[in-house]
């Protein structure tokens, strides 16, 4: 299946807004977790089935409900409904092959971007779809899979930490926003890494393994500029976004992000141009290999046959041919072999051919 | 003839404004499909004769006027008269040439698009023009073909699914661009399935028919590159447009077939920027290759001349040759020529040759 | 000469303004042809002097002056001074290697643009320049030889076709610009014909006659493109004009010039991006052919240059050589051969060398 | 560990807004050197304890604030309360992987720039963080290392030279970037010889060392692209800012550094450009070698080898072989062989191969 | 010395506005030329002490101050003095290394260009700083070396051709620029002719001087092309200033001088194409030469080595060798031997190899 690019509809003329589920399937049931708290208390809830929610739209706490899995269309509707989340958005949530971008309505924000996870083994770069809906008192999102990676938003909600149980969701969002920018961060961070590393290997021993690994580095770049692009637009359009769900004093800390993403992306962008240099240098490598190849090549055969065409000058079987009845033919022969076989190594090396 | 640019005037000079078909006949008659619907009631019509239509233009219902093959230049004069469509708007419909655009006139919107067709035998990109003319109460589309593509949306209006029943014509053009940006998105998801496959290819196996194809990818994705970037403005155009052709709840779907056509673009260029990196990774595997054939052809070479030498001194016919008489030359000579023969097999595995 | 840029004045530190002819003398004479008209009436004449020229500067009909041949500064002088051109806009069009652009003078509109000539047997594309002045009631245009380029546009006022004679001077220059980008159009189809055919020539037949095709190709393409890109600016920008010059319902008109040459440009890029690649599969199929060369090279040595040492090792005069005497050595050794000769086969076989 | 980009968190999930260092601590330990003066009076110190600063942020005088080695929290943060910085500041200022940026606050400018040092040895760009906070009446600087590259600007005011003492910070600050900027074309100056130089050795020589330094060279420029085209933005951004932190008459002055570092981007541009063709002519020339040592090749193969058949023949062993008992065989047999070998040498004479 | 980027400061640190020659000292003495003209009168000096120098700037003629040679800094402290020119500006006109650019002050303008001077011999092009201070009724212009570059400005002032003598300093500068540009144009011809012809020599004749001489004639566009481009941006801005200065008359010749520029960077824009497209067609052209080569390598080892090892086959000394002895043994091995080579030789015809 084409990996940079997924089919949106299953079904070709689907009518536009009916909910269909795009995607593999990463986890067996969807689960819900909400973290209901303000700056006093805080109530965790685990649940498997959104009929358990109790009323957290209306509250005035914060309430952060998290989804995993998106296979089961229902409970993401109901999740949808009961937080008045327009049709359009919940599509958007269950394609994942949404292009990431910022989308302003009436009561809430939405917001699609890509998480990435470094595969070491297989060298490649995995991409989870991450949907957010902020609305006024209440944060959803929407994963493909049960993951850890805001492990540690959690426990600083638990623990209290910093300002995040003094502020609302804006600050919520905001460090899970973070949080997802790090990941890029981090994921570039073990890809140059190992390109960094390319630049040796590319002169010095250009096989067929770095060419392979090259490739492989640029296609896994690739995958991760065609999100963390858009990604930065959709930051730096949520830092200029007039609107109350942001509130004021969170500028600095969108600026911020918005500083993250743009370094990304040139991070990308420098890595990108390192492996296309190194493509060349690679190839210049490669020429360099094969002229030393020619020239050991050359010098076998520059030195050995004139040197085989005077041994058989004297194989033939001509009756009268004076110089083999000489005594020291013999001698001069080889005396001749060795002046011809120095003069070639001579002037070879002052070719500077080794 | 060129295939990435067909000549407008079939002959030069003629006046501007005058009605010419210029392309390729595709269909042995022009035929024309009428759907005339509103939320209650459907008629739907098939003609070969336009005198056969009601008065569709002054009607409250929703109009819709399928046009298929445009050779018949009277049919689309008629057509043309009957709801007020400027001449130049019909001379562009003729002229299968045009580049993707919208134009906005006081009573219509006039919009060019091309379809896209993949040819899976012959890995050719087929495109059709689609032109449409959007009024108030009707929306005639323009193909060069008879073709199923439409069939799903004639199908939501057959059966009332959705709001498209309920909905104006924008909502019906809505529908259809949806359509086409759909079929882009096949098409791309098609020739992307390719080109991802040829990754492997490239590196492992650089024969003739990998070049091909990689030529051949990159000629389709430049001709539907060509169609797309203009379709995309033309759509973009048509979600700033202030008109009340578009009612104002069209936005969101306006703006969500945006993304999509921005999507559609930037995987384009994904693409065709891999098979670039395709040729090069390509031409540094061709140089692998021959390095190894020069290899291949150096240890032969290096170890056999050299060897070949040694067997023709001892084969020439001096008279006063000491060794060929003693007892243990012959088993002497074998000695050098396997301790030549060995020494060189090392050299070279030392070299990492082999 | 250089051909892609040519001296402005051929005596540096001229007084700017001052009149002299830059370029080359392309006709023997220059001529006049004068066609003035209004709905009702038609009179063209043919000068050769300008003072032959009635009042046409204060007629009330729309008088076009085509001059041809530029090298009589005297005539272009008088001409100038009739109908009140700036003495810059002359010292423009005596000077042959103007860049495309359109000016705004009080009375006037003053357009510079080239026309294109493929020359097939050459493969070559002559340019020619073509100055236009539009003002009230007059338009002047100024070529470089006498063409037959305009003739339709005169057969059209002559038999008065289409909407020609009804309209004023700025529907003129619309017919005349309308016929010159028609002009570059074909001109590009006829080099994206051959271009798109040596997309075949390039992956087969890699020759030296190709290489240059693509060469001169290229040239051809950079020379026209050197023009079209500012030509279609000055049209862009003749669109965008407020001026009374232009009356209001030229504006479609102008819109689809406008399209034309965005076209032209973009197909010139196109071309031009494909025979970039056409270098590259050029020189990968170049590649491909010398690792064939290097094949059959290594295949022919590998298996021969072993034989031939066996032969020579029998060849060696060895007083005591056992296996010569044997009866069946001479059997035993054609074996030894077929045998190593198969081998060698098989394992190039295997390789996939041939 | 990657060197074009580092972590930001160094443990991520990280409250944002906790102040860590991240980087490598250069000095032992910090120190902070004061220099606080006006026209009239210059008080200089030199601290390790940021407990003796006195009350700089009150007095009316310039007091610049010096802190060097960044790796002690608690000075950073100590200083941070005492002139009222952002949090969020000094979060920046203690992580060295930060982009270059400007950012207004309402009580002062922050400003974070790299300095460059080009260690000749080892042919390599090491990156310091420079990190300013413009104040009202103070000026705070944050260096990784203890350097002199301040040394000339602590003279001039030490000295009273120019109008720097006249001046409040906004001039002092200028004066610092204009150090910076000295620094960053210096270094460029230096790289940019290199380059050069390389032109030469491209041509005439194109061993691997001159491999290793093209990819070298490249990869030192990208690594200050890096760095300076965001200076640049930054200082473009401080020109425009409407703010009394920096004084009108300072606008002649920066619009000086904007010059200057318009001028350093380009000529970072151009040396890379310089390097990419680099990179071409050392392929052909390596290409233009290889062509020479495949001639020397196929000279002395193809005068050898059939030479060497010639003799064969005369070396077999048939009975019936009427030319070997003719008495002048034996010249003809040299005659042919010089005959051979003269034409083969006047073929490839001709062929132009040497 | 880096001759793409000199160095600002002799010394680090410098006070910045401190005047400090920085260059190379083209012409023994500082001299000074002064024309004072107005339509009626014209006085012309020629001085080497700036004393001597009358109180021009309160005159209410046209003063035109020609100052050759910059290292004598106090000449030209003196004539700033005089002139009340910033010291900035000084310090920007003794410092040979300026970007083109523009400055607007109060009282003046100031412009500083680069001129070009073509070295046929050594195919470099050497640049000359020129700067221009235009003020009200004074124009100073800062020459590196005398040379006869505005000899024709100075003839038409002498002469009183055109309107120079009638027209104010504003003209005067036209004039001026006018020239510098003709000078860019004229060199741009010179490279560009000598470029279009290695067209030729890159298919035909790919000598390591071709290479040579591409990468030479890349080196000296790019060092134009440093210049020219802000020359364009300044010209540009000059165009668009709103100043008393320029007078509103000269906005036609300043938009010439614009669309000059223009046409100039756009030409040196197509050459540079050219030069890199010239590249691929040389490497392409190696690549079929080393064809060629290998080709010949190949026919003769393939032909000639396998029948080397037939006539070694009889001449082993087999005791038992039957056809050794047969009397026609000799002709069929002559038959043989012809066969092979004769077949040989129709398969690399057929291969189409020679």
């Amino acid at each position: 299946m084409a990996r940079f690019f997924r089919k949106r509809h299953e079904t070709q003329g689907q009518v536009p807004g009916s909910l269909i589920f795009v995607g593999t399937k990463k986890v067996e049931q969807t689960s819900i977790r909400v973290m209901d708290y303000d700056a006093e208390q805080l109530n965790e809830f685990d649940f498997t089935d959104i009929n358990q929610i109790k009323d957290l739209h209306a509250s005035t706490t914060c309430s952060w409900v998290n989804i995993y899995g998106l296979h089961d269309v229902d409970v993401i509707k109901e999740v949808g409904a009961r937080f008045n989340v327009h049709p359009l958005v919940l599509e958007d949530v269950l394609n994942t092959g949404q292009r990431p971008k910022l989308e302003e309505f009436d009561d809430f924000l939405f917001l699609v971007l890509k998480m990435f996870r470094y595969d070491q083994e297989e060298e490649i770069v995995h991409a989870e779809q991450l949907s957010i809906v902020i609305g006024k008192g209440f944060l959803i999102t929407f994963q493909e899979r049960k993951g850890d990676v805001f492990h540690a938003v959690r426990e600083r909600i638990r623990k209290s930490k910093g300002r995040i149980r003094q502020s609302g969701v804006d600050y919520l969002a905001y460090a899970l926003l973070d949080t997802v920018v790090d990941n890029y961060i981090h994921v570039i961070e073990r890809l140059g890494e190992r390109i960094e590393e390319l630049d040796e290997e590319v002169l010095n021993d250009p096989g067929k393994e770095v060419l392979a690994e090259i490739t492989n580095a640029k296609r896994e770049l690739n995958y991760m500029a065609k999100s963390i692009r858009p990604a930065r637009e959709a930051i730096i359009q949520l830092a200029k976004l007039d609107t109350d769900i942001m509130s004021e004093p969170m500028t600095p800390y969108l600026k911020d992000l918005q500083d993250l993403t743009t370094q990304a992306t040139e991070v990308v962008e420098v890595y990108r141009e390192m492996l296309t240099d190194q493509m060349g240098i690679y190839h210049s490598s490669l020429s360099n290999r094969m002229n030393d190849v020619m020239k050991v090549l050359t010098i076998f055969a520059a030195i050995f046959i004139p040197l085989t065409f005077i041994a058989g000058i004297y194989g033939t079987n001509f009756e009268y041919f004076p110089e083999l009845h000489y005594r020291y033919s013999y001698f001069v022969f080889w005396g001749v072999i060795i002046v011809v076989a120095a003069s070639m190594l001579f002037f070879f090396k002052r070719k500077g051919w080794f």
